[in-house]
């Protein structure tokens, strides 16, 4: 799959799941919605973090802001299956800045029960990769 | 969510997020199908590795055994959201191991169109938790 294909793949989906690791290494993952603008992933932060996990990405990436974010597609027919990566670099966009503004309203454009009420999260993408069982054996 | 409940929600998908970290704490992630055992999440690694990921996961385990691995259930409904995490420590497993052939057969009792054909990924589960949106929002 092309970088091209793998990033096409990505901007579609509708969910996203986000790995961030602390400065011990120790890997974070959870899900995120996220609207795809050029080059950079974008996903909010609640404001009011549920049990401390929206802290944890951002306490994360302020000690280590290397992130990878992954979309993939799972049927029992393994012939379908199929992956796509964003790995990158994540900073904490100011909902305020004209960056965050355009974050906000790409995302409340994808999501209709999108409500924004916290930081957002932009993760600069440096390598969009994937692979694809249909690709793998020749068939697509 | 409790444990007990975020273990079984896990135990009962077909897909997973397993995420790692290098040395220097890059994060990487990759689907995976599973199968609980116990406090063991057990996937499979294929022997011919695609384009270094199969190798890159193993690698990192070898550098930095904290594994983190996600279930989700994303849905445009959001009351309907869920996800459950099992953080751990990955280990390698012989297949041919009375664990590793333990771990295989529960594989393919899974999914119909597994074949062993490499190590075995081991992840000792130290966690498991997990969200909801109905349980947060006090309908379920």
């Amino acid at each position: 799959m092309t970088p091209h294909q793998a990033r096409r793949r990505f901007t579609g989906a509708r969910v996203a799941r986000l790995a961030t690791a602390d400065a011990a290494g120790r890997p974070h993952i959870v899900p995120v919605t996220f609207a795809v603008d050029g080059e950079v992933v974008y996903s909010a932060v609640d404001a009011k973090p549920k049990r401390g996990t929206a802290l944890k990405r951002l306490a994360n990436i302020a000690v280590n802001p290397a992130v990878a974010a992954l979309v993939d597609h799972y049927t029992d027919d393994w012939n379908d299956l199929w992956w796509v990566r964003a790995d990158g670099t994540g900073r904490v966009v100011d909902p305020e800045d004209p960056e965050g503004v355009r974050a906000l309203a790409l995302l409340a454009d994808r999501y209709p029960l999108f409500a924004a009420r916290g930081a957002v999260l932009a993760v600069d993408v440096h390598r969009w990769s994937g692979w694809a069982a249909s690709a793998a054996t020749g068939e697509g």
